[in-house]
């Protein structure tokens, strides 16, 4: 058997496509486009670069940027003030700030001090307890992206044995909860899990979010099973070149899966569609305006 | 095998002991004993019978009681008004709305009102929030009680495999989540669950909270498992009498576990065991003091 491949670049692309419908729809409607403000502290440049493709995707669907790239010396007195800033501007639908924030800055007290409802990345207790209880929510966009696939290739998720690698707040505990909302079976396995290879085995889906590249063999995948990896580690090889990687050993894998997500290509792309999409629908709950539909 | 029987009596007991210690010193340095509000609203009688066994805890282990007993036709803004002053109220540390309210009642809106540092029952959203991300929180009083029972009973649950059956706010979700952070492998099963015994054969640990009377079987459980029933609906048998019944068989149960919580006895009386330990912790942190020790 070989795999189908779950095309994450496509899916991403036509996600950004009906957001800029979507956002043109709202501009005609309020006169103003979907805000997205991304902050930016100090000069990390990884964190650069994520920034600059996520303006880029901003402005190419036709949302407005607000870009506050501001000094790594910034106080988390300042940085609080700036989000009141961004918390009070009415044109700012959503608000992003970029992580990882330098050490002498209270993260946990940024993050919490961001309105729930500008929170697009889903990181605020408010959403992530909507989440859990069923509410309205923004909700991270990662596993949001890792939803949409398996929704996509999968179709009805209910009654599947899920199984989720990882236990972070940003990926895996939220994919647990979606997966549950999608009425899975659901299992989160981690570090102190006894014998993994036995649990993944069990699973319809898997999900690996740890960030170990080549983690999951294939000799753990179920046949027919469908593989979400959202690793992505650049590891060097014997020649010398560095090589990006998922947490799962893709070729192994796609002999065995029924469908299985490419790195890169897969997961990736989805997390700044995402973004677009929280930004596309904050913008519509803050209007009062129904969800938008078919995001 | 004969399991071990898990008691809930007696371990409720001796943490209402050590509330009751902890509450005397509080008093000692703040001149108040730890304060807990109950609002009643109407005349449904099992609610009624549960606030009557609240409070008596609540004098019995030397803590305020502040009762509010008010009328069915009170409107969700009359309800609201009351959460207001009780959140205000510097007496009051843990605020209780006993469930269910009349339908007229926005049930969210009230439970969302309560200040968060106040929400002993652990329902608010900020709550639920912060115990995903493992930030300090308010954790609701059952799943609280059934890990205290766990970590008594079993000791270390690291790298045990936990099923939780039920995915209710109440009981399952946070269950799941306290699991989680004591390091088990993490199953939640539901009614959509394909092969339910199958699922709960895999557990060391089985927390069973469905509310249907003897769904689970003995030949489902693991021999050596824990086994942790939530259930406890009144049944009628065939002589005419009505006996509480749990959610797991227990006779049968009881030869394959190895330890296990009868019914009634096991959870049920640390519940309000919980609810007690709960209002001590908001009591200290409401005072800017440590987390008391050993509760």
């Amino acid at each position: 058997m070989t795999a189908e491949i779950i095309d994450g670049k496509a899916t991403a692309a036509e996600l950004r496509q009906k957001v800029a419908d979507v956002g043109a729809e709202f501009r005609q409607k309020t006169g103003r486009a979907p805000g997205l403000a991304v902050v930016l502290v100090g000069e990390h440049p990884p964190s650069a670069a994520y920034v600059r493709s996520k303006v880029k995707a901003t402005l190419e669907a036709g949302l407005q940027s607000f870009e506050h790239k501001i000094p790594a010396e910034t106080t988390t007195e300042e940085l609080l003030a700036l989000v009141d800033r961004l918390n009070a501007d009415p044109a700012v639908d959503g608000i992003l700030v970029q992580l990882p924030l330098p050490k002498h800055v209270d993260e946990q007290a940024v993050l919490t001090r961001v309105d729930p409802d500008k929170d697009v990345d889903g990181f605020h207790p408010v959403n992530v307890g909507r989440l859990s209880i069923g509410l309205e929510a923004l909700v991270p966009c990662t596993p949001l992206g890792c939803l949409k696939l398996l929704q996509k290739y999968v179709g009805d998720l209910s009654g599947l044995e899920a199984v989720v690698i990882g236990r972070s707040n940003i990926v895996g505990k939220p994919m647990a909860q979606l997966l549950l909302e999608a009425n899975c079976t659901v299992t989160i396995a981690h570090s102190r899990t006894r014998d993994l290879p036995e649990v993944v085995r069990r699973a319809d889906i898997v999900v690996a979010a740890v960030g170990r590249p080549e983690l999951v063999r294939g000799s753990w995948i179920k046949a027919g099973a469908s593989v979400i990896d959202v690793g992505q580690e650049r590891v060097e090889q014997p020649d010398g070149t560095r090589k990006l990687l998922g947490d799962v050993a893709y070729a192994e894998a796609a002999e065995v899966a029924g469908s299985i997500t490419p790195v890169p290509g897969g997961v990736g792309p989805m997390t700044i569609a995402c973004l677009l999409r929280n930004t596309a629908v904050a913008a519509h709950r803050r209007e009062g305006l129904p969800d938008p539909e078919g995001l």
